[in-house]
C-alpha cells in the first residue's frame, strides 16, 4: 500500500538534494576550461529540472508520515530510477553522449556502482562530466536515502524501511538506537575514508588532485568509473595499485566493523565472521590467480603476478571494476575464479555488490547443517553467525535470494542472447566465446562489478550493445544494487494500492 | 553409525544379484560370434568374483537387521561404488578398454545413467559388452537397491533408508503400505514400459531386435549409451525419433503417475503438478529451440527443426543423452536452453537426473512467497505442491540441495580447469571456448546427462580427459545420481562408527 503524499515528499527531497550535489560539477564547468561549453548549460538545466520537480513536493510536509515496508521499498525503487533518468540529462544535453538510452545506462551503472560504461572516448570527455559520473558512484555507494535519513532533523520510525531497502545484506542492523544517527555515523566514516584515500593517492607523483578525487569516489562506492580509458592501469604504478587494492577491500567490508573500531571495540570488530570469511576467499582467489599467472609466465616474476592478481581480485570481489590488466589474456582458470568472487561479492552493510559474503556463509552453513541432519534425522542443528543463532526464517530468505538471483541471471542471459545474435565483427578477434561473453555481461551487471569478459572486457565497453540489451542490463544493475525486492515489488499491482 | 554385519549382507546380496544379471551378456558371448573371444572369459571371471564376494556375506543372515538412516545411505554409496568397480572388470579383461580408470568411468557413467562414454570405437565393440553397458543403465535407472527390496521375501522396516537414498526427489513416498510391494510395482511398470518401447522400435524396418533392446534399456534408465557411434542419429528415421522422444519424456515422469493410471485414478495422475510443470518447461524449450533453428535455417523446414529440437530437448531434460544432431553447430541460444533443461532435469521418482522439476517448483514458489512476505511482513504464506502445504523444513532442505549442488558444480569446474589446462590440439577446431566446454562437462556429469558441448559434444567423447579428471567427474556422476547426501556421508568420519 502506498502513501503517495509521503512518497512524493521523499522523492521531492531527493530531487532537491541531488540538485545541491550537482552544484559541484556545475561550478566545475566554470573553473576548468571545458571543451564543451554546453556542459554549463547541461548541468544548469538539470538543476532547474530537479528544483522544479522537488520544491512543489516538499513545500508542505504530509500530515500522515507513516509508510509501510512495501511503500518504502517501492519509493526507494522509484527514487533510484528518477535519479538515473535525471542524472542522465547532463550527459545528453552536453552532447557527450547523444543517445538518451546510453545516458540512462551510464547513470544506472553509476548510481548502482557498477561502473560498466558506454562512453567510448573517456579521455576526451569534459572533466565536469567525468566528475559527475564518479560522484554518482559515491552517492549510490552508501545510498541516497541513507543520506536523506542522515539529514533528517528528527527521527521518523517510518524511514527504517527506506534504509532497509538500500543497505545491502540479509539483515539490517542499526548501529545506535536512533536511525538518523546511524545514518550520520555511516556517512561520516564513508567521507573520512574517502578523504584518506584522496590524500594517499595525491601523495603519488603520478596522480593529480582531480584524478585522485575521481578514483577515490569510485573506490568508495565500489563503482569503477575512471577518467582514464585504461582505468588504473594508466598510471602503471605499484604504489597506486596497492593503495587502491587495500581501499577496495576496505569499502567492501561491513561499515559496522569501522564503527566498532572507532568506538574502541576492537574485539567486536575482529569477531565479525563475515569479515574473516571475506579475506579468506579473497586470499584464496588471489593465491590461485597468482599461481596461474606465474606458471603461465604472463608477468616477469611472482611479485608482479601477485600485484596484478591481488588488484584484479579485489576489484572483482569488491565489485569495483577497476582494471590494471586486460585479464582477457589471462588463463581461463583465472576467469573462472574472477567470476566466482564476482558472485560472492563484498560484505553486507558495505558499498559492494554481489550475493554478499554473509549470505554465502549462511548458505554454506545451512547446507552443512542439512548434511548433519541426514546423519541424525532427529537432531537439531542450529546455524550460527557471529556466535548468534540464525533463524530458520532468515535461512529461508537467504535461500530464496539465491534462487531469485540465479533465476534473474538465467532469464537475463536468455534475453541478451536472443537480442544480441552476434558479436560485432570488429570484435571477433576476441575469442572467449559468445556464451561466456554474454554470461559475463549479465554477471558483471547484476553483481554491480563493471567489466566482463571478451568484448565486455576491461579494455572494451558496453557501447556495442543494442538499446534493448542496455535496458535489460540496467534492470539487472538495479535488481543487484537494491537486492531484488524493491524492483520486483514495482511489478506487483497490489503494492500500488493507495493507503487509506 | 554403521551396522557392518548388515551392510556386508546387503552388499553381498547385490553382488549375487549382479552376478545373476551378468549371466545375460555372458550367455550372449556364445550366441553372437564375438570378435573378441576373451569376452566369455571376462564375464565368466567377473561372475566368479561377484559370487566369491557375495556368497560368504549372505550365508548367515544377521541377527540385528536394524540400520539407521545414515547406515542406509553409506551402504547405498558403497553398493554403487562396488557395482561400478566390479562392473568395469569385463570391459578391461576383454581388452575392449585397456585402462581400468576408463572402465570405471564408463561403468559409473552406466549405472548413474549418465551415458558419457570413453569408448572411442563403439561400432567395433563386441555385442555382449555393448549390451552390458546399456544394461547398467537399466539397472541403475530404477536402482539396484530398489530391486533388492523388490526381491525381499518379507518386509523389513529398515530398508526404507535404502530406497530413500536411491529414489530421487526431495521426498520419498511409498505407493502402497508395504515397501517391497512398492518396489515390485515400480519394477513391473519399468519392465512393461521398456518392453513396450522395444516392440515399438522393432516395428521400424531400420532397427533389429538387438538395437531395439539396447536403445530401450538406455531410454528406460534415461542413460544414453548407444551401440552406434552416431547415437540415434545413425538411423536417421522420423518414426524412431518420435518413439524415443516420447519414451524419454515418459521415463522422466514420476512413476507414481503411471501407478495411478494403472489403478484407474486418472484424476490423481493428472493432478500431479510436477508433471504439468515438466511438460510446460519441455514445451517452452522445444519451441524456443525450434524457432532458433528455423530462423537460422539450420534444417530444411519448420517441421524438421521441430523434430530435432524436440528430440534433443527431451534427451537433455530427461538427462538421457541420446543425440540425433550435432548441436555443437546449433546457435548459442540453443546451448543456453539445453544447459538450462539439463539442470532442471526430470521428475522426482523417475529414472531421470538433474535438480528435479519438483525442487525447481518448490524453489520458485518459495521465492515468490518470500516476495509476498516482503510486501506484507506479518502475512503467512504457505507454499503448496499438489494442493498440500510444503513444510518449512522441506523448503529449507530443497534450498540446501541447490546450494550444495551449485557448490559441487563450481568446485568441480575449478578442479577440471586446473587439471586440464588445454583442449587437445586435435579438437581445437571446435570453438565453443574452453570455459564453456569444461562447464558443460561438469554439468552433463552431475546432471547424469551424457554429452556436453565442444569436445564433449554428442559427436565426441570423454576419452581425451586425464585420469584425474575422470575420477572427479565419476564423483560428480555419483553425487548427482544419489543426490549428494549418501556420497557426502562417506566422508563424514562419525558415519563410520560401528553401531552397538
Amino acid at each position: 500500500m502506498m502513501n503517495y503524499r509521503m512518497t512524493a515528499y521523499i522523492l521531492g527531497s531527493i530531487a532537491v538534494i541531488t540538485a545541491g550535489l550537482m552544484l559541484v560539477p556545475f561550478i566545475m564547468t566554470f573553473g576548468y576550461h571545458e571543451d564543451y561549453a554546453s556542459t554549463t548549460f547541461a548541468f544548469g538545466l538539470t538543476i532547474a529540472i530537479l528544483l522544479a520537480i522537488g520544491i512543489p513536493c516538499i513545500v508542505k510536509k504530509p500530515k500522515n508520515t507513516h509508510i509501510t515496508s512495501s511503500c518504502g521499498f517501492v519509493t526507494v525503487a522509484l527514487a533510484w530510477i528518477m535519479m538515473s533518468v535525471v542524472g542522465a540529462v547532463p550527459l545528453c544535453a552536453s552532447g557527450v553522449m547523444p543517445d538518451f538510452i546510453d545516458c540512462i545506462f551510464e547513470m544506472v551503472s553509476g548510481f548502482t556502482t557498477t561502473g560498466a560504461t558506454v562512453l567510448t572516448d573517456i579521455d576526451g570527455a569534459p572533466n565536469s562530466i567525468l566528475f559527475w559520473r564518479s560522484m554518482t558512484h559515491w552517492i549510490g555507494g552508501m545510498g541516497i536515502l541513507v543520506f536523506v535519513v542522515a539529514l533528517l532533523p528528527k527521527s521518523n520510525p517510518a524511514v527504517v524501511h527506506l534504509m532497509k531497502a538500500e543497505v545491502p545484506g540479509p539483515e539490517f542492523g542499526k548501529l545506535v538506537s536512533k536511525l538518523r544517527f546511524t545514518a550520520r555515523i555511516l556517512y561520516c566514516i564513508y567521507l573520512a575514508m574517502t578523504v584518506l584515500e584522496i590524500v594517499l593517492l595525491v601523495a603519488s607523483p603520478k596522480m593529480n588532485l582531480f584524478d585522485a578525487v575521481i578514483h577515490s569516489m569510485s573506490t568508495a562506492g565500489t563503482g569503477g568509473f575512471s577518467n582514464r580509458g585504461l582505468s588504473v592501469g594508466y598510471y602503471n604504478d605499484a604504489y597506486i595499485d596497492v593503495v587502491i587494492t587495500v581501499f577496495m577491500m576496505l569499502f567492501a567490508a561491513n561499515f559496522n566493523v569501522f564503527y566498532f573500531l572507532l568506538i574502541g571495540h576492537v574485539s567486536a570488530a575482529l569477531r565479525n565472521e563475515e569479515l574473516r570469511a571475506m579475506f579468506i576467499i579473497f586470499g584464496a582467489a588471489t593465491i590461485g590467480i597468482t599461481i596461474s599467472l606465474t606458471v603461465e609466465n604472463i608477468y616477469e616474476n611472482f611479485w608482479v603476478s601477485l600485484r596484478y592478481a591481488a588488484f584484479q581480485t579485489a576489484s572483482m570481489m569488491s565489485t569495483t571494476g577497476f582494471a590494471t590488466a586486460d585479464f582477457n589474456n589471462w588463463p581461463t582458470i583465472t576467469h573462472i575464479l574472477l567470476l566466482i568472487v564476482m558472485f560472492v561479492g563484498g560484505s553486507a552493510g558495505s558499498t559492494a555488490g554481489g550475493l554478499k559474503v554473509s549470505r554465502i556463509v549462511i548458505g554454506a552453513k545451512s547446507a552443512f547443517a542439512g548434511m548433519k541432519k541426514a546423519y541424525s534425522p532427529r537432531g537439531v542443528f542450529t546455524v550460527k553467525l557471529d556466535g548468534r543463532p540464525v533463524s530458520d526464517e532468515l535461512r529461508l530468505s537467504v535461500a530464496n535470494y539465491f534462487v531469485a538471483y540465479f533465476f534473474i541471471t538465467v532469464v537475463s542471459l536468455v534475453l541478451i542472447s536472443v537480442i544480441e545474435p552476434r558479436v560485432p565483427s570488429s570484435l571477433q578477434g576476441v575469442d572467449t566465446g559468445w556464451f561466456v561473453e554474454n554470461f559475463s555481461a549479465v554477471a558483471t551487471c547484476i553483481n554491480n562489478v563493471g567489466p566482463g569478459l571478451g568484448s565486455f572486457g576491461p579494455m572494451y565497453n558496453f557501447a556495442h550493445l543494442s538499446s534493448l540489451s542496455k535496458i535489460v542490463l540496467s534492470f539487472d544493475m538495479l535488481l543487484g544494487r537494491l537486492e531484488i525486492v524493491p524492483i520486483m515489488l514495482m511489478f506487483y499491482p497490489k503494492a500500488w494500492t493507495p493507503a487509506k
